[in-house]
């Protein structure tokens, strides 16, 4: 099998951080970048995030470029209370890792994404687990990437199940519900790793003991960072006993879909008040021979969990 | 093939009419009895439409209950403007059909559904096109029936498509959606044949035509009532270029399962103000190995089609 490009837009953010050690750590793709974007954590400290991540999985050839740091519909961003509550204030669980020694790239995190469709096309997978503002502005600065790239795989939305910010809302399409009905209902094709199966992917300390117990420097960080956002989670969600893999779950998607069942849907994403955000079907393109979303509604959940802990045991043994 | 028995709960109305056709056409099934609902009209007249659709299809031996005439919260219905606007002040499109010779039965129409449950459990079909009222009730007197009953299809609901009342739902669960939440999460297996498919199975003019020129008494009836119904449909849902065939769909998922393609999840129905009558999947279930409802969520509609018109023009041709 030849190896895909990756490119990750990340809010880094814990799952983040367990989304980039499920790339580097995957023989089957290249991770040729990762663009930041707010949310989980404002875009700066989220790019400065996937920078200690990385170095502290042992990589320094990978580029981090700064995305969009707002909203497609608003002029700024403001860090909700909630998600410093579940990431920590500094977004990886209040763990203190060394400054980068790479800084993060000065070009432009668009252009980026516009050149490596250009140059990599279907060999080209692109994973965002945030707001969907930078990959809707790359659209819209040169449509033509939507017939090009190869596999866009999003962590967001929620068809079969409540939302996490409100009932109908998942908290990455909330960010900016505009940009994410574009992207729906443009003609690329995507993957959506929502809630739907997310929420079936849990975590508990008895895997990040694993890590702690190889007793090296990313093995003992990254069970300090995932047990703050289990602890998180014991407190925002103690029906789970666990914390969703959001993020790393669509790195894991993209790479292998067998990991997941999917419904082919056309969908948009509701921007009025009562349900903003709402990844839902979209009646008008109801009966259109054609999708564009395949949508997974179920999980083999056994089958990644296992994956995921070979995948990151065997790169923390060696950090 | 042993023949199964079927009984229906309608709310009749237009597409709950050509639900009893359906059955009616349909050698697969006995249609033992019939369960007035309300809903597209008041009880009392739903259980006479039944009965004077049953008799121009030629049936006098099918008994018609009256089944509990308002929601399990409130102590009376109002029926909704748009439903005679859609279905006719007299609920079958302003047709005028004969008063029916048999009467309404004057038994207990829960007790009917209990006690055919006892004596056909597994051979017994219950498909219920208006709210869950009826069946709620009968779960509520004997408990037992969730377990022995072979096969429940209802038409009702909307997952992954808008509702048809508000954002979030749709007409039948809206009417009690509290009766339909205890139905979801009761151990009871059920389909659910909702708006996710019976907006994609639509039907014209064309086909109506075909049933006027059959020259009958029902057939050129059955194309008065349903041209009302799509006439309704051009000014309501002009997107759809046809009337959708929710009701009868049902009657033809109950019977051949293989029109539609399922989703396995376990459900609740939101009953707070701001999503009331939401069918949505139920986070605390999420996971369990054991889902009892089976939601379609996309058909093969033009093999239903054909069917829906090759049963009732047979039907129709005769009477």
């Amino acid at each position: 099998m030849a190896q895909k490009k990756m490119i990750l837009d990340l809010d880094t953010g814990i799952d983040d951080a367990m989304a980039i050690a499920y790339a580097v750590a995957s023989p089957e793709v290249d991770l040729i970048g990762i663009i930041g974007s707010y949310g989980n954590v404002y875009v700066e400290d989220g790019a400065i995030n996937s920078l200690k991540i990385l170095e502290l999985l042992g990589v320094t050839d990978v580029p981090v470029y700064v995305g969009l740091s707002h909203s497609s519909e608003s002029d700024h961003f403001d860090r909700m209370p909630i998600s410093a509550q579940i990431h920590g204030e500094n977004g990886i669980g209040e763990v203190e890792l060394p400054e980068p020694t790479r800084p993060v790239e000065t070009g432009d995190a668009i252009d980026f994404l516009i050149d490596s469709v250009k140059q990599y096309g279907k060999d080209l997978i692109l994973v965002p687990t945030g707001p969907l503002t930078n990959l809707d502005a790359a659209i819209k600065k040169d449509p033509s990437i939507t017939k090009e790239i190869g596999n866009v795989t999003i962590m967001g939305g929620a068809l079969t199940v409540p939302g996490n910010v409100t009932n109908v809302t998942e908290a990455n399409i909330q960010q900016d519900a505009a940009a994410a009905n574009r992207v729906f209902i443009s003609p690329l094709h995507l993957t959506m790793v929502g809630l739907d199966v997310t929420l079936r992917t849990l975590l508990t300390k008895k895997e990040t003991q694993q890590w702690r117990d190889l007793g090296t420097k990313s093995g003992e960080a990254f069970a300090d960072i995932v047990d703050y956002y289990i602890k998180a989670y014991e407190v925002t969600s103690p029906d789970l006993h666990g914390c969703a893999l959001h993020d790393p779950f669509a790195v894991g998607v993209a790479i292998n879909p067998d990991f997941v069942q999917c419904l082919d849907l056309n969908m948009y994403v509701t921007t009025d008040d009562k349900y903003y955000g709402r990844t839902i079907g979209d009646p008008a393109r109801l009966s259109e021979p054609e999708t564009n979303v395949k949508v997974a509604v179920n999980a083999n959940v056994d089958a990644y969990l296992k994956e995921f802990m070979s995948r990151l045991g065997g790169l923390f043994k060696q950090n």
